[in-house]
């Protein structure tokens, strides 16, 4: 399974990839979150020190290691029972494996193509095996899909906040990502504080469209301005997620 | 004078630069507000329908105009008093003129790099007169800032919400920002609801960093899901903006 996040900037893709994260970590899953964002804070919200997740080599540089392994199945580098490479490239993040794409480069250097290319090949020759998760935290907006970088996903989370931009943005986003030929695309609406919010959202979505809503929470909040320990399956909202991941299912079996 | 406007996606980009592109208009100077995300939402947040922003032709397509006429003072095009290109690159929302980097490419096609070198080309190219303003509302993240797209911006303003992940980001953009040698890089703090989150951002910057603080806003909220109208010089959190602007000129005077 191959899950990617997608959405206008701030919508909480980060909060969404890290929750569904620690889901399948806790149904026993082997779950490798990808941040592909540089200098995005997918680490942090796993429950990462900025130290643990400095020491954690990008994915990038994983190339030179596949090449003399010829290529496939480059995933089995990650995997802890192997050693090796896993340590290097990932780290523990309560049972997640987290992995990042690249680091912040330096000003005026160059794009983050190369990046991407490599992802997108590295996500088109990985051997999942069927209790395996793959979860990509995407860069906002809609360039990663200009790029193709999603190409190969099973499933596209399309979170959205419940303005007109982020709607605008999911929009154009679903639309994108069924021309990657993404076989499902969901939309999470998050961030819900009201009544009329969730009415907004349900006239902007049909009702296939969209997986379901997260609602605003304090805890969360306060977790992003540090108030509070590390994320843990514990938290207050997973049980909404585990709503979503329900719907999930059952949208899965119709 | 050029603006550039960079942060963390969601932090409120769009909602300063349009809120700086206003006053800026309000005092009688010509401002140019572009926006430099792929279907970024600078065109309604300046209050243009759908209809009026799709009219609007990409600054790259300008590309075969400046070349015609040989390059420099490429703004002159968009000049309302010239006539002719002006009304095809751009369009006129309440004083300012609303341009757009480029438009939504289809999934898989390409990066936007071209258009990100053409529109730094553009920036460098730019002959300003003392009246005008060039406002330019960035991509989420830090990739632009490796491209060195706002390379010749006179002040970076880094827009952060009041939260880890906000200020992580804010603080990288600050160094990259310097490492282009932008001269005057300066944090706006954005959506504040409370003491709590105002003390979070006065323990992570320092005063000479800090251009001010905007405090979250009921009517926009409310506007961000569509209720209320265009948006204007009145609007109730204008004056917030004024003082951001009084302090940024007293900075300069320093």
């Amino acid at each position: 399974m191959k899950i990617a996040v997608a959405g206008k900037g701030g919508a909480g893709k980060t909060f969404v990839a890290a929750g569904f994260a620690r889901l399948y970590a806790g149904m026993g899953y082997q779950v490798y979150a990808v941040d592909a964002e540089p200098g995005g804070s997918l680490g942090p919200e796993l429950g990462l020190s900025r130290h643990e997740i400095d020491a954690v080599r990008p994915i990038m540089v994983m190339r030179e290691f596949i090449d003399d392994r010829r290529g496939d199945g480059a995933l089995y580098l990650m995997n802890p029972n192997v050693g090796g490479a896993a340590d290097q490239f990932s780290a523990d993040a309560g049972g997640v494996r987290f992995l990042k794409m690249a680091d912040i480069k330096p000003a005026g250097s160059s794009c983050y193509c190369e990046e991407h290319g490599f992802l997108l090949a590295l996500m088109n020759s990985l051997l999942l095996g069927e209790r395996d998760v793959v979860i990509l935290d995407m860069g906002a907006g809609v360039e990663h899909l200009a790029r193709g970088t999603c190409r190969g996903a099973d499933l596209m989370l399309v979170v959205t906040e419940a303005t007109r931009a982020g709607v605008e943005m999911a929009r154009a986003i679903r639309a994108l990502s069924a021309g990657l030929g993404i076989g499902q695309v969901l939309v999470v609406a998050n961030k819900i504080h009201s009544e009329k919010e969730e009415l907004f959202i349900r006239a902007n979505f049909h009702r296939v469209e969209l997986l379901g809503l997260l609602h605003e929470s304090k805890e969360a909040a306060d977790r992003a301005i540090g108030i509070g320990g590390r994320g843990s399956a514990g938290d207050p909202w997973m049980p909404e997620f585990e709503a979503l991941y329900e719907r999930l299912t059952s949208k899965e079996a119709t």
